[in-house]
């Protein structure tokens, strides 16, 4: 299983919206066959591996770290072409996120005298399509928001200096959190400011996440930098006559108008989430993290830390609280050394309880 | 000499204002004695150990944490005991950091036909008494700021609030660094919001740190907390009506005007430093600790961070700049766990470099 899920995490950057999954198929403790999902519509992870065993399927054990499918979508159910490979056992690393599916695939498998099993690391597994999951159980991505800050807390000086507070190693890393996301969420106010242009740069990927911009007062500029790439959508909270300029590039414009004239982020995310939107990766500024920390949107924070001082400047999080006991206490999952900076993962949502279904 | 540094830091919180010195003598490789300084007016570490050797530390090596004195001051030099004894040899860690008077020690033995060297774990030795070497070479303490502050860089609420970001045993641990400091630093504004001691509590001390106040407009209150301990100078920019108050408590009231009617920070830590304090901390707020890191008179930051989100509040350090450029990036010397909180150990000041004679 091990080597399953090794397999399943090289479809980090391709498989959306599909889920990341690998399947390992092992006769008489040699490894037979082998294969991961590439990217949607081609075959799943089971049907690359039976391929690779060929004949040699007939009474072995498949390793994959997700129950196998059990339904027609755009390639026929896996569960379907492991009973007719004549595989003997399936054991799955969890079952289908979907409380409306899981298990049926692993039925199927049961009803056709396979024996099966599930549960073997699924952590792990859990944790590698932890954006898909959080689509099938609670129809939104997994909100992660990413911070480049000085020790005091500063992610620019007030005049709007960013570049750069982090050294490059930090910058490069942060370029793979993209990559692995279905689309990058940034504010009207950071495209402004920092005019990024929010995709991945400094290696090769086969797609570019969507780029979404929480824009309620329709302030992106038509020759804004982002929009030079296609797949933005704009979020807006009112119409404006800017709408049909920013249209003309080929961007989408939503209206999503919440409280006081602004964008409703659970509808963006709802919204997100029926469009096939696994991992969303916020880069903005602290009015956003702000406001998604206040909606309790947000499931984590990744946060560069440059051992500097910046004094005055802007804010990580803009929110304000009455007492102390009302602050943000999220669980450290990682702190690591990214050059000379820090990197803290942080974690608002605990997967294993907020995705139990 | 890792024993006789072991020895010397027996006396971390005892020793002021003379430095942690340990010496160990040995003889046909074993130990024949050993001691450390323990508190001024007492012997020094030489005296005590070259006792326990008795007639034995005749022929024997004496390792010395730092050159053993050759003046007369509330005691005998010890360079003259160790020659009284008959050492054949004596190794020190590191010479007298004063300039002034490096080297007479080792002189004055090997005049005595003693064998001598130095520079043995120096930096080890140089460490345990940065402050000390601090007033020696520069006249003022080794001033370390301590800081507590939430991820996003707070030190309190708007409000005042801060009790308490960090937990108890960050709390516990600053306690430490209290006992070892010949001096606090706070700030009216400090005392005003929070009425701290500044004293040691939890485990007994034999003296307590001096407690210094920037009070630029006499604004502490007669019946302040950390007032009721004897032991506290106000340093004020502008006399006033409220002194006579304050120095009724006990408290030494001294001006030292600077620009803008506030307190020459120089002028204070100088005459610190002419005080016999070697190290300085610092507990207060954004605007003292701005203003020391902007004098350049910040050594080092002992910065707690706990793993909370705060959002809007007080900042860690006050100052502004124009450019990124102009960040502080100190070294970063530790970053260590306690409890729940990230303890950094940073220095804008590299006492390799700053203290070279």
């Amino acid at each position: 299983m091990q080597q399953a899920l090794r397999l399943a995490a090289k479809g980090l950057y391709t498989t959306t919206p599909n889920p990341r999954v690998g399947c390992v198929i092992v006769k008489d403790g040699a490894v037979i066959g082998e294969g991961w999902h590439v990217r949607a519509g081609e075959p799943h992870a089971e049907v690359h591996a039976l391929r690779m065993a060929g004949d040699a399927a007939h009474g072995a054990t498949a390793y994959v770290t997700l129950e196998p499918c059990s339904h027609h979508g755009r390639t026929p159910p896996c569960a379907d072409a492991l009973v007719q490979a004549g595989v003997a056992r399936v054991v799955a690393a969890m079952t289908d996120p979907n409380p409306q599916v899981a298990g049926r695939g692993l039925a199927r498998l049961a009803a056709a005298g396979i024996e099966t099993a599930s549960g073997i690391l699924e952590a792990e597994a859990r944790e590698l399509n932890v954006g898909f999951i959080s689509r099938m159980l609670r129809g939104r991505p997994w909100t992660r928001i990413k911070l480049a800050a000085s020790l005091d807390g500063r992610i620019a000086l007030n005049d709007g200096q960013s570049k750069w507070i982090t050294g490059s190693a930090a910058r490069a890393d942060v370029q793979r959190w993209r990559a692995r996301s279905c689309a990058m969420l940034t504010s009207a106010e950071t495209v402004l400011a920092d005019d990024a242009r929010l995709t991945v740069r400094d290696f090769a990927v086969e797609r570019q996440p969507l780029r979404v911009v929480v824009d309620s007062r329709l302030r992106t500029p038509a020759d804004a930098a982002l929009l030079q790439t296609k797949g933005v959508l704009i979020a807006a909270a009112v119409d404006g006559p800017q709408r049909a300029a920013l249209e003309a590039t080929g961007a989408e414009v939503v209206l999503l108008p919440g409280a006081d004239a602004r964008v409703d982020l659970m509808a963006l995310l709802d919204l997100l989430g029926s469009r096939g939107i696994n991992e969303l990766t916020v880069e903005a500024g602290g009015v956003l993290a702000g406001g998604l920390l206040q909606a309790g949107l947000a499931d984590e924070l990744l946060l560069y830390q440059a051992p500097v001082l910046i004094g005055q400047g802007r804010a990580m999080a803009d929110f304000a609280l009455t007492d102390l006991v009302q602050r943000y206490a999220p669980r450290v999952i990682e702190r690591r050394s990214v050059g000379d900076d820090l990197r803290w993962t942080l974690r608002f949502t605990d997967p294993a309880q907020a995705f139990r279904a």
